[in-house]
């Protein structure tokens, strides 16, 4: 087995902790990834509280994961010793339905197996990237371009991925006007995406404070969605708008804003039901959907397009030694805009 | 000024009484339609009732209008005198915006005028079809085959519509597996119309003493929905289902029954809000949709189909004199599927 170390939740709601633990040895298809950023994800926060109701102890955090390739399986052809090398939400699914066929891994039907608070189709305990190292079959493991900073690469794995896959599934681009709900983790990465691919980008915020980041990040115009004039001047003329909070909020609202065939697209993924009118779907058929992070095939795309673009998350380099404080921040909407965490900070 | 008389409600959940007023005189664009048969839609209940909101009294109900050509103006060229005539739900829109242009008058930005409980552009009150005639621009009104048995038609004009299009938008046919969920008004020609269409139709119900009719008319397999197991058998399968169900109900179940991209869409309109998990949606990238009645041409492209297909609705006639029991009877679901009040009992 190999030895690993990081911080874990103990217990449901309780604090992280210094936590050595085991992983599987690597396989001939593995790679072990020396760990040198983690990003830190709102739903870290959601299942270390257990709030989803799946949760799992110990567990280690973290899916936003970055390094390098400390060894590579005999059968490994993508990755050698020294390389760049990115893990995100998933790190195993069935291989063989429609859906992973299609690289559409994470709708795969036998369930993909997460990163961490989820076990391996054997049984096996996923801890995530709060730690030194982690063991990953290539298949799931992406290749990360030097040319951007890698710290701040590493929420492109979670935040990026989950923005960038609804933007490009229902067509953001020219001529298209999208709208994004929230500046945070994800809402930073949707407005950099959407701008880039050349939407007219329309911002909704709670807080009037952050409108000149927004324009600074890429919106054509900043609403503040509490002002019920503002509001009533975008009616109906979205073509997508993409719903990046995680606090309990009216979809109503938003959904008032999509033109014929408009879809609003949920993915801050709230605790409690959506409450929808049915007159405000009904009108201008208009459509509430979910989405997932993006296939494998599709995040690599993502992560190219960024070295590309020059694309990377905002980022608050943290010590692990103070997750803590970084949690309660979080929660506070208090970071520009996600915090990674910097593995050098662990210790031997 | 045009005499008719019909029935109408005076008061909000007033029983419906009998009732004389004018209609404007024809213009050069108007036909006026001697009423043969009216269907009652359970929104005309909604809307005596106030449910929504937004009536206005004196109201002549019906919206699922055919009768005969009694004159035709001018400048009308689709009928003459004696030809058969249908109008549905709408009998004007700005005829301008962009979804007027696409024939997606529903759709119309400035918001279409109703047949009845609603005011044309110019304040005139507009009133249904439960009375002896109606003046509508020809631009508003089909054209009825004579091959179809009439009284039966009426209900395509809303019910008939109102499934027709959704499943035509979402591509209901070969190799497509569809759910219909309530066996009613709408839910009967959902069905007759997916079977038609080619699909694989799976037949929603509570009642298990439905199963028998929902074969014989077209339904492939018949789930009752207060059995677990059996809809548990269902999850992840359906590319698109249609919710015809006005009562207010879990809609989480039949998004659990969606496979990847697939859509439940909502024409039941209950009146009170969806709840939805945002897990529900996310998940194989779901959508819950709306949808209102198709356009002129879609409508009259079904009627078109009816008349080729042998498409009619399951119909119980009524006299106007027995609407109460009618009402009644509907809000207890027990028709087979329609009322449709034969004019004949109008009188004078």
């Amino acid at each position: 087995m190999l030895k690993s170390h990081g911080y874990a939740a103990l217990a449901k709601k309780s604090s992280l902790v210094p936590y050595s633990f085991e992983r599987r040895d690597p396989g001939p298809n593995d790679v072990v990834v020396e760990i040198a950023y983690s990003g830190i994800c709102h739903s870290d926060i959601h299942q270390v509280n257990g709030d989803w109701g799946n949760e799992i102890f110990p567990m280690v955090p973290g899916h936003e994961i970055v390094g390098r390739v400390a060894k590579a399986g005999a059968a490994v052809k993508k990755f050698k010793e020294g390389d760049l090398a990115g893990v995100g939400v998933m790190v195993d699914t069935c291989r063989v339905c429609e859906a992973c066929k299609a690289s559409l891994e994470p709708y795969c039907t036998k369930g993909m197996v997460g990163t961490y608070n989820a076990r391996g189709y054997d049984g096996e305990l996923m801890y995530g990237g709060y730690s030194n190292n982690i063991v990953v079959d290539e298949r799931y493991v992406h290749t990360i371009s030097p040319k951007l900073d890698l710290a701040a690469v590493a929420p492109l794995l979670c935040a990026g991925i989950t923005t960038y896959s609804p933007l490009r599934h229902w067509g953001a681009g020219p001529g298209k006007k999208v709208g994004i709900v929230g500046l945070g983790g994800l809402g930073h990465m949707a407005l950099k995406f959407a701008h880039s691919f050349g939407a007219h980008v329309v911002q909704f915020t709670t807080s009037e404070s952050k409108a000149a980041d927004a324009k600074r990040l890429g919106a054509d115009e900043v609403v503040v969605s509490k002002d019920p004039d503002a509001m009533a001047k975008q009616t109906g003329t979205f073509d997508f708008v993409l719903d990046c909070v995680a606090a309990p909020h009216d979809m109503n609202a938003y959904l008032d804003l999509l033109r014929l065939n408009g879809t609003l697209c949920s993915v801050g993924l709230p605790e409690t039901p959506l409450t929808v009118a049915p007159f405000a779907i009904l009108k201008n058929r208009r459509s509430l959907a979910g989405s997932m992070i993006g296939g494998m095939t599709e995040t690599q795309e993502m992560l190219d397009y960024c070295a590309d673009h020059g694309i990377v998350s905002d980022i608050e380099l943290t010590p692990i030694t103070k997750l803590a404080e970084a949690y309660e921040r979080v929660l506070k909407g208090d970071v520009k805009y996600r915090f990674v965490i910097d593995m050098a900070t662990l210790g031997k």
